[in-house]
């Protein structure tokens, strides 16, 4: 990870994100924690589905292995 | 994993958590022990279909290289 | 794999477990070895379509880097 | 990564780029910062989906890994 | 790989075996030799398309990452 | 890379080359750079979309753990 | 890669092979090099569509990461 994706992960714990993983899996919930190999943390997180559906999930913990984005929510 | 993520598991041994899996496995069961790969063993696990049902497995072992999340069930 | 994991697998050698692989294969068959990255023997192996019909296979060796869960089966 | 694959990315810091990962998503955005991993930071992203529609993203952290090319916009 | 899953091999070199590998491609043949990566060396080899008609292919060499499974074929 | 795969894409700098790669991307273009592990950069690149309708992308750089194969396009 | 399949390419440089790679992509073509990763270069090269029509590639370097199997074709 770059220092930059470091500094941003860091500056948004508390903060909405969203991530896509593999398997067409999009989340969205508080980033909780992170470590070097994109292994997340999430709390109060909503599973999205294609049809645009939530489920609610709370705690998520996401293998960084499948994740392929990451993107704090900013409105 | 991040030591939050681990503190997460560790707290929740005993509960009941859903894991989602490559190949778009579902799985909803009591998680009996973990290890820094995110292997994962589960007991009287229920697999949960893309249609809703369920089918019960019991005692589950999960490799980690397959594992997109964990989310422990709360309610 | 976790101590549990491996005491599981090592309880049920020469009991039928399922087995879930990438490709979506499912095989149900005695467990007669295994090692520690999941590589797998089954004797007396069905593979389950996704129809529900059924197949017979034998004695199977399944590389371990494919597998998905493993699951004892107890009735 | 080629020496001059370094050369373009660092030369296009700050420049609007297009990135296609596995999973067939498509990102479009103002290069921040890359690592040798490939790991990348876009800020001002657009999701650009199969259907032509985008979606705006903003800050994103895109796990190298599942990266498949990143290209440069010049218009 | 396992000491059995090593001993089954060895025992089946000369003998039909099924394998099924990623891409969902099963080949039928000859087990001719492997390696502890079950790179796999087949004769006299058929593929079995989804649809149940065969091709044959001969001598065949088999990434071993990409094995899924191996059965010998008893009858 | 074997000698000759080097020796190849050493003679063909500067020529046109085809790479196809995971997620069926395919992408024409013109043989910038490359390292041993195949990671590439193209330049007045095109992708060809499988309805064979194409897009100009320009400058390319292309992570090598995705590439299925290149080929120098001689005409 | 074992003895046996190191030889069996050895004896077929310079002879027509089949080769299938993930992604589905089917090439035939006559062997010219190889290294122990499966790395390949194919020349005179077809690709084979899924609907059985050619396509003239030449000249092919494949990656051995992708590749499934290797099929020396002997009419």
């Amino acid at each position: 990870m770059s220092d930059t994706a470091h500094k941003i992960l860091e500056e948004n714990v508390g903060n909405i994100v969203l991530i896509k993983t593999r398997e067409g899996v999009a989340l969205r919930g508080k980033l909780k924690s992170f470590d070097q190999h994109l292994n997340i943390v999430l709390d109060d997180t909503e599973e999205i589905r294609s049809d645009g559906t939530v489920r609610k999930l709370g705690l998520v913990v996401i293998r960084g292995d499948n994740v392929i984005l990451i993107s704090p929510i900013t409105e």
